[in-house]
């Protein structure tokens, strides 16, 4: 049987993790070490400065439940050298993440930092999330999808260094068109912070913005998730920007 | 005259901060934004959760110094839409790091996270770190190359997307034999945890590791380093992996 890790970044009690446990068990022996407390935005962060805490909720044949108190990347590690310590695990899940993780948001995500750690040690690895923010959104508009892009997954050969990146568009079940395989869209968020004073008349500040979308292009993800379809994009972590590389050779002496 | 935004993440009293805020100087204005308590391994890390603040600790004519509550994300986001609030930055600067941001140390580090971030703004930026983690670290070693960089990336038209991830091989000054451009080295972490009981008999646990090389490939930036290079990766934001899209395209329908 394959040893399923599942981890999110919107902490053990949100239910797109419950969703995707659902949909996951039918596949495996599910190990889910998640966050204690949500860890939005926490992208490929860990934890170096204070100890970390794993707690044990649940154990039932072919199941265990793990809180943890660091980071999405800290429960993907915990996972494979604590939890499963050196036993092969064949695939880690994240999510179903609450939002968007298409575009750049896959730079700020913790759902999807803590698939990319999973392809960085060598684990089959894929992040979903839906474009619902909502904490009781409706996860089951996704399943079908979900379900078959995992048992593509475990069939097909470990694609070495790449992780998927899967976002699923909020829209009714039957209005979902099919999976399209994506660029990841060159979107940016256009930041303003709300500044308040405390009652010391100190001032504070709160991140707002808004997510902009360059022009629309094919092939792109933001693209696709208009269109309704999911969107499937292989992420790696390998960072080096390969055509710009001869513009800075002659730097080399 | 230029607009210089400064940040790292080992924090405003970093000695690595200090060093590259006296080395860009000469180049133009400098606004400091640096946090206010240590962050390394936040990578690409937001806060979302709770509120920001923002200190003016200096202001002298050309030079400004603030901390912030906030990641070093937060740190270039708070720069650019509350210090700057919509006047042009010409470069961001962030490190120099106390210890090794090459390989896959890019995903982990606050610095790189800080940089990737202005080039997702549009500005050009540049990362810099020092092959040593000792808080006292000579950083004067590597300060003539830094300034000959910063001098190249400002006489350069901008690499759309692209962030340079510079790192300095811990050696006395005359040793280091110049620059290479490189590309990202396949080393990793070998994580191991270590298991303590709190007083209460609760298990806690350390993370501790050793970094990896693999196979020393030559134009990777762990080569250069290992012989006494500065190295010079330009690392982008978009983190589509092309060359596996095509294993993949079967799947849309």
């Amino acid at each position: 049987m394959l040893n399923i890790l599942i981890t999110n970044d919107d902490s053990i009690h949100a239910k797109g993790l419950r969703s995707l446990i659902a949909i996951a068990r039918p596949f495996g022996n599910v190990t889910v070490v998640a966050p204690d407390q949500p860890m939005s935005g926490m992208g490929h962060a860990i934890t170096t400065n204070r100890p970390l805490r794993l707690r044990l909720l649940k154990e039932e044949t072919n199941y265990r439940e793990y809180s943890c108190s660091g980071t999405p990347v800290d429960c993907v590690k915990m996972g494979l050298h604590v939890v499963f310590k050196g036993q092969k695990v064949d695939l880690i899940l994240s999510g179903i993440n609450h939002g968007s993780n298409a575009s750049s948001n896959v730079l700020y995500s913790g759902t999807m930092g803590a698939a990319i750690e999973g392809s960085m040690e060598g684990v089959k690895s894929i992040g979903f999330s839906l474009l619902d923010y909502d904490h009781d959104a409706d996860f089951s508009q996704g399943a079908g999808f979900i379900s078959e892009i995992i048992a593509k997954i475990i069939e097909m050969p470990i694609l070495k260094g790449v992780t998927l990146n899967v976002n699923i568009p909020n829209a009714p079940k039957g209005d979902i068109k099919g999976i399209k395989v994506c660029t990841q869209a060159d979107a940016y968020w256009k930041e303003d912070y709300i500044a308040r004073k405390d009652p010391w008349s100190g001032d504070y500040y709160w991140l707002t913005g808004e997510f902009v979308n360059g022009e629309l292009v094919e092939g792109t993800d933001i693209h696709a998730l208009e269109q309704n379809y999911v969107s499937v994009v292989p992420v790696q972590h390998d960072l080096t920007a390969f055509d710009v590389l001869d513009k800075l050779t002659h730097w080399s002496k």
